[in-house]
């Protein structure tokens, strides 16, 4: 090795080495915050969060002169516009921002809550109570009002939280940061219970997911890269939403309007998000009465048809589909279409194709209602209703903190609820056992 | 390199390439049967369970003639004694299997189970009803009766099983796997629902961790050298059990023959287990009173004393305890006292040295109680009775597949219950998203 190599890999690992310091300390100050903050009142739980939602209006033009900074960054950098969008945070954002923080008060407080209680033969009293996960850490891309949207539910949740935002919205992350560490200081809580990632090195995500010993839970939020990334380098228990490929399956016996309606709104009240129906499953009875009343609506709504050979038959006007389509999870406006010959043989699609995310069905048949709930387990499954319902706020959860994809730990939305774990609690007499 | 050298790593790599084929269809196979089995009534999987039982009964000769092959081969390698004899299948062993399954019969299947349900303002009645989790895969040590225990449960709660036991139960795990699939079949349920790898190359649970799209959940169970290479490979969600580092504290208001007996009984009634006690701490108010007492139990029960500095002004005759000796998880008849100034510093002790596992105070203060229930997170949190009783029979959840000491999905042990998930299911009359 030349002398200048040796330089430069002494550097790096002085580097390495520090950076893993630094998030070893952070993730030590956050463990300990934590169990200060899992035994705090829901009340000073809920004035921290007001004294937030305060200062960012009190502070308003500090963040959004960091913001500035961000926003001015990413222009000079050359990205795009849709992402520089999603950078900025205007009047409206926010104010958006004050009005999630202030919901989160009128959720109820999950800590303490004693799910159920039993007794035993010797007279032991068991239960399970609500206790806070500890720490969560949250990986995430641009949106910097993330920040508080996940620090509010934390700590709601009397979870102590390490916030690693996109390197774009750096100085617009540290600000809000900053505002929320003051007022958990103000308020007599832990100023550490939420801390954001003063570095935009990669390798401190790296370092920071080997840290199993003080961080519980870890949450990426983003692009399938990152998620895979986490998932590949983290030691800490993930929980992930990869990516949601929706179905609606038309059965026999359903209400033309309705199976219209619902295949519609499914597709195209937001096509860009992921409880949005990419793949529309169609009963061969009643597909030639069907097909061409939603194609005329879904054509005026300037949807494109991916058909399968059947499809095809009926609707001549649209694509055919390739087998690989029905693995696509569009965000467009875009819709695959496959006739199958009945309930059967639509469950087999959602469980080849499917990403356990939303399934509905639509039918007028009790039996076959029951059977597709009972027989599909995606996170959502639904009779008669949009795969759009499919959100923490729409299922009535209050603000959700992401979707689950995976079936453990939580499956579907994730509320405050899913933000805790359960103890054991035994209340004895002196009993030993023999 | 050498042509010899490339035969050889050309061998490697066709090996390494047919273990990945290999896996991949065991947790494929594995797979479709979980979706047939999530749906299996209860009746038919009891029916399963019973026969199961009764096969292994009526082919108890076939089962000890292979696991006397194992036992010879393990006398052969030079086992130790204590490993031999965890592996031997006697008549008592394979009774308690066959009483093991049995009682799993009497439990309720949690499957379709719905938790809760409730109402939206639009109408929508949402819910969330329990689902299996799927494919388990189980990596476990010697002992092979926990082939049909672990088999037994997961069928129970609707899951596909993939079971890797140790290396030198290979011919028992075989000979019991394929009692099971004969079974299944027997009945009309999937015979790959429960599936023995086939092969004891460590290369195999690589391949298998790397599945995330079939398998839902890995459980490691056996010694943390395994745990530990499980969580560090696997991309699949990993439920684990580190280690039982107990405390009892003894309150200043203990009663002191009542705080005798939970001691006592805490550290030597079983003291090889994760819920015997490692730790007592000791209010120094109730200390020069209660520890003398103590002393001359422990004394006669044979257990070694580690005092902390102000313990040995009480006990001189005890060894001193080392910082180190609080992080330890003895599994013997060993014991580390320290005194604390009060419930607090108990309290942090517990947070520095504990596993999470299991505490218990001894107090009459009500105050005190509750504090502790309160504030200590651990998978169970006690008053008055035993750290012993954290297992799932006596908490009351019927068999158990581990004790969890990670607060994700599950914290404390894991019966039935904890081996599903719960999907929301929602019931509309064609409600679309304004």
């Amino acid at each position: 090795m030349s002398d200048s190599a040796k330089i430069i890999s002494r550097k790096e690992s002085d580097s390495k080495i520090n950076t893993q310091k630094l998030m070893t300390k952070i993730a030590d100050d956050s463990r300990k915050a934590s169990f200060e903050l899992s035994t705090a009142d829901s009340k000073l739980k809920n004035d921290a969060l007001l004294l937030i939602s305060e200062k960012i209006i009190n502070q308003k033009n500090y963040i959004q002169s960091e913001n500035k900074i961000d926003v001015d960054n990413a222009r000079e950098k050359g990205l795009s516009g849709a992402l520089v969008d999603r950078l900025v945070l205007n009047e409206k954002r926010i104010n958006s921002m004050v009005e999630g923080l202030r919901e989160i008060t009128n959720l109820n407080d999950p800590v303490g809550e004693v799910t159920k209680m039993w007794k035993r033969p010797n007279g032991l009293s068991v239960g399970q109570m609500r206790i806070p996960l500890g720490v969560i850490a949250i990986i995430y891309e641009s949106r910097p009002n993330v920040t508080a949207d996940a620090a509010g539910l934390c700590l709601k949740a009397g979870n102590s939280v390490i916030l690693r935002g996109g390197s774009e919205a750096f100085n617009s992350n540290q600000a809000i940061g900053s505002i929320i560490s003051d007022a958990l200081k103000e308020v007599g809580l832990p100023e550490k219970a939420v801390q954001i990632v003063p570095v935009t090195d990669r390798n401190a995500i790296l370092e920071m997911l080997k840290l199993e010993e003080f961080i519980d839970l870890v949450i990426p939020r983003g692009g399938e890269g990152l998620i895979r990334f986490v998932v590949e380098n983290s030691l800490i228990p993930v929980l992930k939403h990869y990516k949601g490929i929706c179905h609606v399956y038309i059965d026999e016996s359903a209400d033309i309007e309705l199976a219209t309606s619902i295949a519609v709104n499914s597709k195209t009240q937001r096509p860009g998000v992921c409880n949005a129906m990419e793949t529309l499953l169609v009963n061969k009875k009643i597909a030639k009465k069907f097909l061409p009343v939603l194609e005329k609506e879904l054509n005026d709504l300037g949807v494109t048809i991916k058909s399968c050979k059947n499809t095809k038959k009926i609707l001549p006007d649209t694509v055919p589909a390739k087998e690989e389509d029905f693995y696509e999870e569009y965000l467009d406006l875009i819709l695959n279409i496959k006739i199958v010959d009945d309930l059967d043989e639509a469950i087999k699609h959602i469980e080849k194709y499917g990403s356990m995310h939303t399934e509905s069905i639509v039918t007028k048949s009790y039996e076959n209602a029951r059977y597709f709930i009972k027989r599909v387990n995606s996170s959502a499954v639904m009779v008669n209703a949009s795969t759009r319902f499919n959100d923490g706020f729409e299922l009535g959860l209050g603000a959700e903190i992401g979707i689950s994809t995976s079936k453990l730990h939580a499956f579907g939305p994730m509320g405050l609820k899913e933000l805790t774990s359960k103890k054991f609690i035994v209340y004895g007499d002196g009993q030993i056992k023999e």
